[in-house]
């Protein structure tokens, strides 16, 4: 088998057998096949697609080309949930203790942020002592005491994937819906979990500008968990506005808290009760939807979710009095109030560059080996479809010194737009898909 | 300016400005820009294309990539002329002689055989003593002293067409119009002459197998031709079939003396005519088409032609005597006459395999580090639209070995079709575009 041949089955239309895929994947993970050939070939995939069936293929040879987590010394049934990325975004930390509490066992390996999207990990890391390199051993220790636990990728999960990755970024050819799924879904299915949930947001926060894009990207990725045998579940989230209040790490833990004390945001908390309720669902910790909704608000209004979370702090080392008291997190030292600059309805809250300026703050990471200032970030008084007064508080911004507030000022108001009507508004779960 | 984003551009189908394709072309010379994003390119060429702007920009940034010959030394209109490549293909040592032969001005570099196709210089090296790696000065003071010059490509010419080229064969973008227009047209502009004519062959044995695309692609490089000031003239030919009886390096001299002595095949000389005749129109020598031809004609009949090769062979350090007396040739020690299997019409000389039962003998190269054996080729005695008797002589193989001929002789015969109806016959000149 010669890769240049595969690639000009594929410029041409053709469909790959699954030892052709094989082939490739192999080649990508041991380095036999040059990267400008791989680049080639996902220039093509993007022009050319791929079915069904080859994603799949694609998908487990990905989940295989490294280590995989068995997860076999876990009791019961696992559910995993991947969220697409957005500004705001603390879900995981609020629904993995919900779902947790109504006995779904969650062993989940999270990212970090890149850009102006945040990531579970450095969230996880603004508690003090908190750590998430456990061993194998320990994770599963942690899953079968507490009930979940979340911790980084670990070294070798998926390193096909990551070469493709990092080769697609490079070359354009991140925006291919058949390489996004397959991407997502090789990591999950290598770490183990039976079910799977996927948050899949939409709006200008997102990776998926529209709504139609994110339904056809999580319809795939809910085909190959169907295919693999990893029921998986889709819900299409809006990330057109932050979501809740706070953006950056320490100042998304404290609203976690909050949410679990039932102090949250209306959306933060509205959107966190239908995740949680379809990780209860696909877990069978409840016979139907409306059950397991319950069950979730319940949770988190009687204080177990809580109690789950700080249950897993402390398992993984970290100090949960932070938790239970979370004036002790150190914010950043300048805070500086941003004002509405004219009165009106807020018309546009533009997630991305609302997200691009906490990382001017210094809550983000502009490139892989950038250091994030986890008490850094924004607190939104005001979002998208408010109304507000000029000179009324839009904002504040936490950061160590007046220059990055100076700039994150700037970057902050020209995400937003203000208009004499107010503007449309839309639920914040679009649709569900199965 | 970043690749990544030139990459989308094209990706996205939009069209490239001027100075976008001079950095693509600079970062491609000096290497800033890494293989593995110039294949992606490459293959969103293939699917977007580009613009007859674009290909003309791309081919001059090509063109100055490196070294490039300034002919302002030879005196009168410089022709150049250049074949997409096939099998049997000796015309360009048949027209230069007779178009120099009445007063065309030609300083040509030509390549090397690979694969099915031969390559002028091969050819002529199988001439005891010739020199085709001639400097420029020395190159010139032929050219001015005989009229006309054939040597290999110099070391420097187009890198960035070379390094593109060597990519896109290992990526499976060989097959793009503009690309491969711009390939051939870069070196032609790159080497300095002031008209250029091309051959563009189509059929089994060539690289564009319809005339349709034989047709797109002549016109695409005489519009670059135009656009950069260089009036180009293409000619679309046959190779279905391969051209005149000899396939080989040694073979193919001889067949060129023949022709040159007024008794070549019948295809090879009235090939030969059209093309020459069509040099000398370029080089404004002939008031119109028709006295040009009567001109080449008269040349390859008269000896003028033959004269003038044994003068640039001879200043090129070559032994013309080998001309004048082709026996002198060392041909294959081992001959066997290949004998047709059947009675019938010849319905297909597949010219493609048969180029490569010649490179089984030993007459071309599989790769570019392979060694050819002057001596090794194939005559036919029949060519496809002949009849032919069961037992009758098809062709004589020349080689070095026995286990050679055997090889080849089933090749051979694979390439041959035979049938009970007289194959319609067409042109050997199919359309001339300008």
């Amino acid at each position: 088998m010669r890769m240049v041949d595969l690639i000009r089955k594929k410029r041409n239309g053709e469909v790959f057998e699954e030892n052709e895929i094989e082939f490739i994947v192999k080649g990508c993970t041991d380095g036999s096949i040059p990267d400008y050939q791989l680049s080639a070939l996902m220039m093509a995939i993007c022009f050319q697609g791929m079915t069904k069936a080859e994603t799949a293929q694609l998908t487990l040879a990905m989940a295989r080309s490294g280590d995989t987590v068995d997860l076999s010394a876990v009791e019961g049934i696992t559910v995993d949930k991947h969220s697409t990325g957005g500004v705001g975004d603390k879900t995981s930390l609020i629904i993995v203790p919900t779902a947790a509490a109504c006995g779904v066992k969650i062993a989940k390996m999270s990212g970090r942020g890149l850009g102006h999207t945040g990531g579970t990990v450095d969230k996880m890391e603004s508690i003090p002592g908190m750590r998430t390199d456990l061993n194998k051993e320990d994770f599963f220790a942690v899953v079968n005491r507490v009930g979940c636990a979340v911790i980084g990728q670990s070294g070798n999960l998926c390193p096909a994937d990551k070469k493709l990755y990092a080769l697609r970024d490079v070359t354009a050819t991140v925006d291919s819906i058949p390489l996004i799924a397959s991407s997502i879904m090789s990591k999950k299915i290598a770490a183990g979990s039976d079910r799977i949930l996927l948050d899949v947001k939409t709006g200008s926060g997102a990776f998926m500008k529209t709504q139609a894009e994110a339904e056809a990207l999580a319809r795939e990725m809910v085909d190959i968990g169907a295919q693999v045998g990893r029921k998986t579940v889709a819900l299409i989230t809006d990330m057109d506005r932050p979501l809740g209040h706070a953006i950056g790490n320490a100042l998304e833990i404290i609203e976690v808290c909050e949410t679990l004390h039932g102090r949250g945001p209306q959306d933060l908390t509205a959107e966190c009760i239908e995740l949680a309720a379809n990780m209860i669902y696909l877990g069978e910790k409840a016979e139907d939807m409306e059950t397991a909704r319950k069950m979730a608000k319940e949770a988190m209004e009687n204080g177990t979710a809580f109690e789950k979370l700080c249950a897993m702090v402390e398992v993984q080392g970290g100090d949960a009095s932070y938790l239970r008291d979370t004036e002790k997190f150190a914010l950043g030292k300048v805070q500086k109030i941003v004002c509405a600059p004219e009165s009106g309805w807020i018309t546009r809250a533009h997630a991305e560059q609302i997200g691009r300026a906490s990382v001017l703050l210094g809550a983000g990471r502009e490139t892989k080996e950038s250091v994030i200032d986890f008490g850094a970030g924004i607190v939104l008084h005001k979002n998208k479809g408010d109304y507000v007064k000029a000179g009324e508080p839009l904002a504040t911004l936490y950061a160590a010194d007046e220059a990055k507030c100076a700039q994150a000022e700037k970057a902050l108001l020209e995400a937003f737009a203000f208009g004499g009507a107010e503007p449309e508004g839309h639920a914040l779960v679009l649709a569900r898909i199965e």
